[in-house]
């Protein structure tokens, strides 16, 4: 095809879960098939790149100050959902089982690829808790060796935090088997998480 | 999410192969994990929206007056593969079978959807024809009640040029079983072809 056709296949074949082929595929629709949807997308892309930012609060996308959640007065803002990303945020909401609010670090302590405290999103986090503005933390971060050093590094930074650090009460999220999958097919680490999280059944 | 990221997200669950999961991973992709790719892809865009346009003399995609394939001297120039769509013709040269040029119609003849020859880029084929530049015609179409139709069209149309149109070669592209598809798993119409389009095989 032409030097600018594939400039435009290469650009969409960088994006998640976009091969070469749907690049192809997605360049030829926009291009031949429905020329019309190729400015409609443009449009799109430069609105959402101009309007959405980090909520100033939790880190999470926004459009004004706050995001949806933070500006949600149905949620207990007193409970406070740690996670790593953004898409972690959404998966939980796609749940609809949490009524708290949350925090987004961008990222998760790896002292071998250089990321330290000041790289994540903990400053906000800390105000937020000398506030007085957190009950409750619950840590919804990996099992791994990244996502246990972040917990850590939170419990530790609570502890020294006096008072307002001390009060607030502290969990993770569980581990163990998935939903409908069965133990012949999970892993050793998910077996051993699902063990040690066993709960009383009586 | 905030209204532009939902806006953003209809805009790429309207692309081929890309649905409501793949768009939202794709808009987290371009808003938070990598916004530097926003633009790059928004310029991908704007640059192939500018420059690629329809090859002048056979409408498959092209930057100058030609595309690649009709501006490739080695290509040969008398021979023309009739195709459907530009994938199409994107499909026969990664074949790589292919030597000769080809001629997109973008479309086919379809009475109860209103589409006759004036809606094709039928005129352009027969200048070709009547130049006395075409030394033969392979017609890809498909093989349902709409590509029948088309080709029955584009010989009728041969046989009513005189001798520019008499001279010219016609064929169809061969149908039966997929390489690498067995009986068993043929349909029925596939087998009818199958079967009509046996070879001597002695």
């Amino acid at each position: 095809m032409t030097p600018a056709f594939e400039k435009l296949q290469q650009a969409l074949k960088r994006l998640p879960g976009v091969g070469y082929r749907s690049a192809e595929r997605i360049a030829l629709h926009l291009l031949v098939e429905k020329p019309g949807r190729l400015p409609e997308l443009v449009a799109a892309l430069e609105e959402a790149a101009r309007i959405v930012r980090r909520c100033a609060r939790c880190g999470n996308l926004a459009e004004g100050e706050l995001c949806a959640v933070c500006a949600d007065a149905r949620r207990d803002q007193g409970v406070v959902c740690v996670v790593e990303h953004t898409p972690d945020l959404v998966a939980m909401e796609r749940s609809g089982a949490y009524k708290g609010v949350y925090h987004v670090l961008h990222g998760r302590l790896s002292p071998i690829n250089g990321v330290g405290p000041d790289d994540l999103n903990w400053g906000a986090l800390r105000g937020r808790i000398e506030d007085g503005e957190v009950r409750e933390l619950i840590l919804a971060l990996g099992n791994d060796v990244e996502g246990e050093a972040t917990c850590h590094f939170i419990t530790q930074q609570l502890a020294s935090e006096g008072t307002a650090g001390a009060a607030v009460k502290v969990s993770r999220i569980g581990f163990g088997l998935p939903s409908g999958g069965g133990v012949l097919y999970a892993d050793a680490v998910t077996l051993r998480s699902a063990l040690e999280g066993r709960r009383d059944y009586s």
